[in-house]
């Protein structure tokens, strides 16, 4: 059975030793979504011209937030995240519902992944995205929340289907 | 239909003024889960006594990120945060599937609601499992997330059924 | 001739004691400008409506700034803002130069004045333009950064022209 | 036998709810030291005239390091300080060695006391003059580090012996 | 025309993607400046002796506020400063106007430039100085600022003259 | 007389400047401790099956906090820590008193050394064991609080013996 690598051999959390790891160019993708109704749905599409966007201000969020990984993730290391992208995607669902798809791309050149800086990213992004409309409808849901894919690394490449 | 209340009369994002709301005691409760394999079950599980304890650092993430909360939500209000409390819940899915049940209830006494401190608790807790067993399994999904529960303050109760 | 309060009896600095200052509702506004040559000028007001905004961006940087100003400037007390706006005006120059004002204004219900506050939210609104902008043109100017008016408080209101 | 008070009914820790205790000034002082060689001394001492000061250094980082407390120590609640101030003393020891003594007094007006900030500012101011000597000499120790006296709040005052 | 560079195909803001480019050493100047009343300078110039020192402070803050740009800047790489120095001049004005001048140069090796670095740094440090003497006189106006040099990197080296 | 390297030519502060530096794998071993009564004793060490375990969460805060070495120490420079480990060892003194003493290690692959980083993260963990146990005794002493030993970068190897 696979042991975690977080704890030291007194049993306690440790941040895992990556000085002997290479520095390559590493790319982690996430997801996530917002689940709303459609009044929340047309405040939002609406403002894009009329008033203010939404989905401006989540994405200065979700950017900000994948540079605030180490400092929130206990065990995570600090590493030189060289590129963001977030993109956004509207399905709609049955009974009025509408989605916001989230899609978080991170790149680093550095020593360890980024996978939890591309979590990091989606959920600050949707998290953003529930206080901007939680006056209209504080009935949202956030998620599935997961890793799409990344690459580079020793411990090789990982992808799954969207959810 | 309602406004969104996070924009100003240029239809740009502002920092809603609260400056005549009272100081009441208020409380919210966000739940989120992780859903993950039987492997990565065991290992936490059989932390608890003979290794690391994935859950417990977690939960010291999970309040650290609630004080986080206006540093990383763009809008959010600097708020004097009263109480944070994470609980766990385990629950065996079919397919040999696990799901760790997160709830977190933080107060405040303050001119706003905590919604968005609890989401941000229960989010970066989820997020910290992930990180700590993301080396046994990258599969693990986060959420949904969601408010169960907020009271106190002008905008009334809100309650929900837990998902 | 009025004395710094910022140093104590041994000649070093302090953070002013307010322990005794009443909570009050306390406003401030600065301005600051950031100076653009005609092709700078038009990408971000082209941007409006084919591409990314460059004020949405620098409006949330600001107010995010102003909630970081405590951590920031050395002696300021950390206090709860209670509301943060931004607002932009453009004027055109003579040598085809156009400038952009920025007028920041911050609110606080505490125990000492937002005056910081209000030109941290300026500058970083100015610096975020200057960094969105600085690929097509290095020779931008900030400022000059002032603060237009305060009032709350015992020192009383102040208030001066516009430069 | 007392309890601690930083555990749920889980046995997990939390942050204890201090939504019902009254908001008071309270007040605590820790002290500190740097012990070392007196080739370190009198670059220190020297430096106040001739060339830089360490201690001004030192004192602008305590200060700002009472104000990160609530985000480095996990079950700190974050409350308003109202004043911080450090001052320093010398005193030669035996053997060619030096004590630099610092104290720190911190206040609030909240609804928990301040022993965590006064420790950590001592701490950092501590720690600020190790970094800025380290050049000279590695072999200096910090401390002991504890609480002088706290004032204010339910659980009544304290005080001991300087050591 | 050239294009900005900081949005991605939905023209929505990113962080520009640099993990292609060279670590190599990069440097540059910020300038800006406070232009203060009589009193204010004197109470400054007469602290260097007598009492607390403004600069001294203000200095800290610059270079600790360096280190905080890619935190406050929403586009910016977090990226290893190797190096950062702030220099003070005075310059008497007419109307018994004086002018304290503040350069701060940043250097980094890393993959972009430390623009911001500098700028960031001349800019807290400029409203640290504000915030010493705003209880003497508010009307203190801090700017312009700019960039006034900066070499290393691809898009070649920038300098202009002084304002 | 060795020179203290943190000062301009101007007599005033900076980060020293290291792009020359070679990035090498460094590491730095850090030492304090916590004294206290049998009480608190006895609580800590049933918790850890019992109830709360002060130090799983001291441990968190620890490597938690080396992370906000270069953002709460003025002259560090940001460096990417590689590596965190913390190990608790009990003695129990005369009188009734028991010692924790706290050693951490930290590595990088960087330009300079982390012996700030290694004693942060002893600092802050003790701190955090202090925050959890003050409600049953404020008597409490942390440290003395020194670098053990440090390898690695130009200035050569250091080692001293455990107090």
């Amino acid at each position: 059975m696979a042991d975690f690598t977080h704890f030291n051999e007194h049993g306690r959390a440790k941040m895992v030793d990556i000085s002997d790891k290479k520095e390559t160019v590493r790319r982690a993708v996430a997801c996530t979504s917002v689940q709303m109704n459609k009044e929340v749905y047309h405040n939002i599409v609406g403002g894009k011209n009329k008033k203010g966007d939404v989905l401006a201000v989540a994405q200065v969020a979700g950017i900000m937030g994948a540079k605030q990984t180490s400092n929130v993730i206990p065990m995570c290391h600090p590493i030189p995240i060289t590129s963001v992208d977030l993109t956004f995607r509207w399905e709609q669902k049955e009974n009025d519902l509408y989605e916001l798809h989230i899609e978080a791309e991170v790149k680093t050149k550095g020593s360890t992944g980024v996978e939890m800086e591309a979590l990091t990213a989606a959920s600050v992004t949707a998290l953003t995205v529930y206080d901007m409309c939680k006056a209209v409808d504080k009935a949202m849901v956030i998620g599935p929340t997961y890793l799409l894919e990344k690459s580079g690394g020793k411990s090789g490449d990982f992808k799954r289907v969207k959810q």
